[in-house]
Order: C-alpha cells, then structure tokens, then sequence
C-alpha cells in the first residue's frame, strides 16, 4: 500500500483489498451479488457457507435422524458454545459464558439480579443515548423494583465515578460500543469506577464482541450479555450470551428459576437446586439451532483472531473518515464518530438533514445497503470479515453522488414501520 | 376395522392402520429408519420434510441473499404465526398469541405479570406434580415477591375452588395435560372457579397444544404459554409462545420491557411506550429461523385438524391400554393414565420397579424410543401425525418381552445425567 496515497482513488482502495490478510475470509460467506456495497453488517452479519450445512446437519441429521437422543449432547451446547466465545472473543475464562435467550432477556435477567443484590442502594447508571431495548429493560425495571434511573451525561470514567458519588448506585449498565456514534467505551476503567463506588456493572457488549477486542476477565466485569447476529455471523434473532463472573455466580441470584438451572435437571425434584456454576444461569430449552449458527459464527473469529479483525476494522473506519473529510464534509454531512481511532467501534456514523431519503437511494437506486437511525443519521458499518475496502470506497462514494446529485429529492419521505 | 377383535394380534393394529385417514401425513415426515418405534413424540416431535426446506430457504434465501432487509418481512412473525397457532390449536382469536422466547421465560413474564396485578393477594395456587420448570418458575417468583405457594392436591375443579375459597390467591397456575400421567384438566372449569375467586389463571398447553383440542378464549383463558417442539414439530428448542386475552393486553403489565414491544420501534424513542395489543407483550429480536420451522409444523397440524389428531390420539392410547392390560399389568406393570378417554393426553404412563433399565433395553437392543420419568416411570408417547398404531403395537409389544425375558438385569443401572 502506498504511503503517499489519494483515498478518493479507488485504486489506493483496492491496495488495501490486495495486501488485507483477511481478505480470503469473504470467500467462506454467501456473496449472493458482489456488486452489492453490504455496509450493515452491524445490524445483520452475512451468512458464513459453514453455517448452511450445520444448520442442515443440525435438522437432518441431528434432529430428524437422531430425534430425541441428541439431547445427550445438546444438553452441554450453552455452555460449550459458551466457553468458545469466552475463550476467543470475551477474554474470559471457561465456565462464565452461555449462549442463550435474547439479548433483551439476558440484560432484563442480569439487571434484575444485580438490583436483588443491592437492595440499599436505589439508584441505577444508565446513558440516555443507549440502544432501545437497554434502556427500556432498565426503566422497566427501575419502575417495578422502585429504584431511580440516573442518566450519565456522556460515557466516561469521570461521568461514571461522578454518577456513583453519591454511593446509591447498584447497578451501571451501559454498552461498549454506542449503537449510534460508534464511541467506543472505556470498559476497563468505568467498571473500576463504577466498583469503586461499590456497583455492580453490566456491559452490552452486542456492536462489539467480534470486532472489538475485549477482556471481560481481566477487566474485572460483573456481568454482560450481547448479541451474535452482527459480528458473529450467526443469523437473525439467533440466541444471545451472557457472562456472569465466577465469583458473582453464586451471590448473584437469577431471576428465571428454569429447569435447566437445576442441579441434576432430569431427577426433576421437587424444590429448585441451583446448579453450580454458570449452568445456574440457564433458564429453558435453548435453541439447538440457533447454537450451531453461533458456534460456527464464533469460529470464523475464532479462527481470523479478534486482534486481526480489529487493525482491518481500524482501517476500514480510517479509509472511510478520509473520505468523508474529501466528500462528504463539503456537502454538510456531520461526522458523528471520533477521528481517535482506538475510540471507535466498527461504524462511522455521519448526520444529514436528508439521510432517510439518501439510504433509499443507495438501497434501491445504488446498491448500497446502509443504515438508517433516527433521526437524522446514515450508519456505514464494515465487518472486517466481509467488507472489502473497495466495497466501502464506493459505499461513500455512491453516498456523495446521491446527495451532490440531489437524487434524495425523487424520493418519497415517508418512513415505513422497519428501518 | 373389525368390530370383535383381539388387541394383542398385529393384524388388528394393522387393520387401524389401513383404516386410518390421517395415515399419509407419515410421509410429509423423515423417517430415517421405519423400523424405530418412537414413541417420544411427546418429548421432541420429528421432522417435517417441509421444514427442511422452509429453513434452506430462510438461510439461505432471506438471510444470504436478502441479508438486514429480510427484517421488513420477519419483524411481523411472532405475531402472525401466533394468530395462525392460535386460529388452528389453540382457539384463539387473532391478535392475542404470540411465538417468541421459551416456555420458561414465558411462564416466567407471563406470571410475573399476573401477580402484579393482584398485589394484595398473597398466594399462587400451582401443582405439585407439575413439570419442573413450571414449579421452578412459580417458586423463584414467590420468593422473589413474597408470595406463597399453595399446593394443590389435585388438578381438579373441587380442589383448585376449595384452594382459591380463602380469597388470597393472585394466580391459578397449571399445566392441562400432567407431562407424566397424561391426566388432562378440565381447563374450562378450572378457569371458571378461579375466575370465580378473584385469581388469574395460567395455563401450560405444552403437552396438548395440537393433540387435543383448545378453546382458549371459549373458556374464558387469561393467559397460557406451551413449546411447539412436541406436537407442533417445530425441532429442539425451538421458539415457545405466549397467548394473552385481549382484554387482559393493557390491563396486565409485562415485565420484561424490550424494544420488541416498544410503540413505533424504529423511532427508538426515549421512555418505553408499550405498543398496543399483543405486540406489546413481545421482548427481544425473536428467532427468525425458529419461526419458520413453527410455522411449518402448524401448517400439518392445521392442515390435519386438532379433532382428527384427537380422534387418532384417543384410538392410539386405547390400543396401548388394552395392550396395557393383556401384557404389562401381568408382569407387574402398573397403569397411571387413566382408563377414561376424556381424562387423558397423547401418552400412556406405566410403572416399573425397572422402568429405568427397561427404557435402556428398548432404546438399546429393541429400536424402541420410550421415555423414562423418574423414578419408575415409562411414558409412551403417541404423535398421531407419524405413529403407527402397529408402531405403537410393537412397542408395547417390546416392552413385554424385555420385560418377561427379564432383559434388563443385563444392563447397567446407573442413570446418566440426560434422560
């Protein structure tokens, strides 16, 4: 790649494509048409080839030859897939991770337990900028169990160690990754704050577990739960994760006494025994299909390694920033997301008064498939694994012309229900 | 079907066979090997042929190629598929049933919600003998809140009405059809006596939801849950559903507020505003693959007719009880579903000092897949939409002479930890 390079030339892009040493792990993903610029992979990753046929096995094999009999070995699949992402995406160690429920249960039943565990303390951190359904579960919550939402002005440590002052603080809930700027949280030192101040905390890590390096161990985080549908590649709505850390998992109490938290789950006894360990945080029948969507989802990270993901993230982001600054800036876009580098997840988010109406244009007209989020932001997500550098070039390339073109004006304004 | 038979010979089963009009539904099923009696369709049900290529085509077709905007289709499945479920089981007019998260997590919010909103009511009336996840639930919940539970002797009219005549009971909750005696509840008088005390009631139609008919909204329901893995073949751990009666939607306040049920979702608004109806009641992203395979393993259900599974079923379990009584109970068997059709479920449930070593006999040397419950118990399930009655004849068959040639002093004793 050459040092002395005009990002607005797509052959300094296609550099980047020939010396990316992950640029072999598009092949092993269903490219159904290569002309399409796919830059939302951070709401829906692409689908690995792998996961075609465990998904096949799973149902034809499994299910339908081995019926019932398989749940000698699907019973241990939570844990297992589990332990897999701990190991090569969470920096966490054996027995912390489930796969399992949805990532809006999982917050609901992490966040409930933290609050049992403080029950003197009536004040719960959040960020008012958070994903929907964080925020949602916390008011929920907050109002069932008479507890106060205090809203952190933005998320860094002194906010957060500001926040907890007080010393009423049970739980700080917040994602890693903002689903809107792509602000990248400082984890470590938030969660260090937030101890400090005797909470308990609780990371979303869903727009970064994949793409963002993380050490959950030796960050010394409480608990956290996150999606697999965007950088783990395992499908719409498939089964999310928690972590729950070792020596939390016994003080801790789950909300959820389901029978497949039970110590010695097919004895059936009468009381509820907990199970030891993380088992006990299990609450129903998982999906088994849904598990080996994740676990193939995870061993393609697995396999590029999260360090390696991240340096093409970095610079698909980098690439893209330049080109803002050459191209959109001038046509009044904003950049929402911070030129630092190690501040950012995997998007760069830019605001324009027309950005509804620019993604149906690069949707139907371009071939380009961004994303939306009110009310007045275009998310370009790349997922290292998939996103060629030349697909990000003509991404923001073909969002200049839309809006230089004013093509936007043709286009009905009128939102639908799904965005 | 001969009018004076001998139950005991296989050319009468043969003759049900031949004579029965649900018989070619068997075909739209794999069977990988027709010479395995599975007889635990009430544990996991088998694969519809049409399920494998409803789930080719969602991952392959809707998520590889459509990638995020499959979500302008998906977001509406959790309530249209319910509607079908609860047109063709459950009795249900539209707009009150939803498919999404798992039975206990469903059990879970849906009780939840009940006792709220009953909060100067003490007591939770729930049975003893229920299945375990069903108690797990109930007992976390009355912990939790303060709640007692009160057991009932005995899942009938009398009793739940003598166990609700202290006017302290916020909720009724009870599965129709017991998962080990096949005992089913008059669902409809129940509800009606707990009605009459002042309680909401909850049911579990895991084990009847599409084998026995349901008038959910006739009787007067509150609320009700079930998987679709037994008699709705919809593959392990596949997406659960909740039915909550239209006038109970904005009366009753679910407790897990996701993004899922937020009022106009892709606004992502700040304050959780529950959407109308029984969206309201949905929590996290649903399972998208799972969807689809529920919806395919309804369309046999109501393709069939719950009446005629009925029919089939009710002929199935008398065959296996005359079995029952020609064979078993010589052998020391005792019966613990009852004699009474109308009383009954989908299975057969025998006692066995050996019931344990037997299962392994059968699974092992036989081709028989029956179920074991602890601590002596052999269910045998009967799926009437793959079940044979000449299946259903040799197993039982089976099950006499593993049992008269005393087969099971050859096998080890220790149970392991799956059943």
């Amino acid at each position: 790649v050459p040092g002395d390079h005009d990002p607005t030339d797509r052959a300094y892009a296609e550099a980047l494509d020939a010396a990316d040493p992950l640029a072999s792990f598009r092949d092993e993903f269903v490219i159904a048409d290569d002309d399409v610029c796919y830059l939302d992979g951070n709401s829906l990753g692409r689908l690995p080839k792998a996961t075609e046929e465990a998904l096949r096995r799973v149902v034809s094999e499994e299910w339908g030859t081995g019926l019932v009999r398989g749940w000698s070995r699907w019973i241990d699949r939570p844990a297992q897939v589990g332990d897999r992402l701990g190991r090569a995406v969470l920096g966490a160690g054996p027995g912390q991770v489930l796969v399992a429920d949805s990532t809006t249960v999982n917050l609901y039943r992490l966040a409930a337990a933290a609050l049992d565990a403080r029950p003197d303390r009536g004040a719960i951190v959040a960020d008012p900028a958070d994903f929907p359904t964080d925020r949602y579960v916390l008011q929920g919550l907050a109002a069932e169990r008479g507890r106060r939402l205090r809203r952190l002005r933005a998320v860094r440590t002194d906010a957060v160690a500001r926040a907890c002052a007080p010393g009423d603080v049970a739980l700080v809930c917040l994602s890693h990754v903002d689903f809107r700027t792509a602000a990248l949280a400082p984890l470590a030192e938030i969660t260090a704050a937030a101890h400090a101040a005797g909470a308990l905390v609780l990371w979303d890590l869903s727009h970064s577990a994949g793409v963002v390096p993380v050490s959950l161990d030796a960050a010394g985080v409480d608990l956290a739960a996150g999606c697999t549908y965007k950088y783990l590649f395992s499908g719409p709505g498939a089964p999310a994760w928690v972590y729950v850390r070792a020596e939390q998992q016994r003080r801790l109490r789950a909300p959820v006494w389901g029978w497949f938290a039970q110590r010695d789950q097919f004895a059936m006894g009468g009381a509820f025994r907990r199970a030891d360990g993380v088992t006990g945080w299990l609450t129903g029948t998982p999906s088994v299909l849904g598990l080996a969507a994740v676990d193939e989802g995870i061993g393609l990270v697995e396999r590029a390694g999260v360090e390696a993901i991240r340096a093409k993230s970095v610079a698909l982001t980098e690439l893209v920033i330049a080109l803002f600054d050459a191209w959109l800036a001038p046509l009044g876009f904003e950049l929402m997301t911070t030129r630092l580098a190690a501040g950012r997840g995997s998007h760069v988010a830019v605001r324009h008064p027309e950005a509804w109406r620019l993604c149906r244009v690069l949707a139907e007209q371009d071939a380009v498939i961004a994303d939306f989020r009110p009310p007045d932001v275009v998310r370009l997500g790349f997922s290292p694994l998939t996103t060629r550098f030349a697909e990000a070039w003509t991404g923001a390339e073909r969002l200049r012309r839309a809006c230089a073109e004013r093509r936007y004006e043709r286009v009905e304004s009128v939102r639908p229900r799904v965005t």
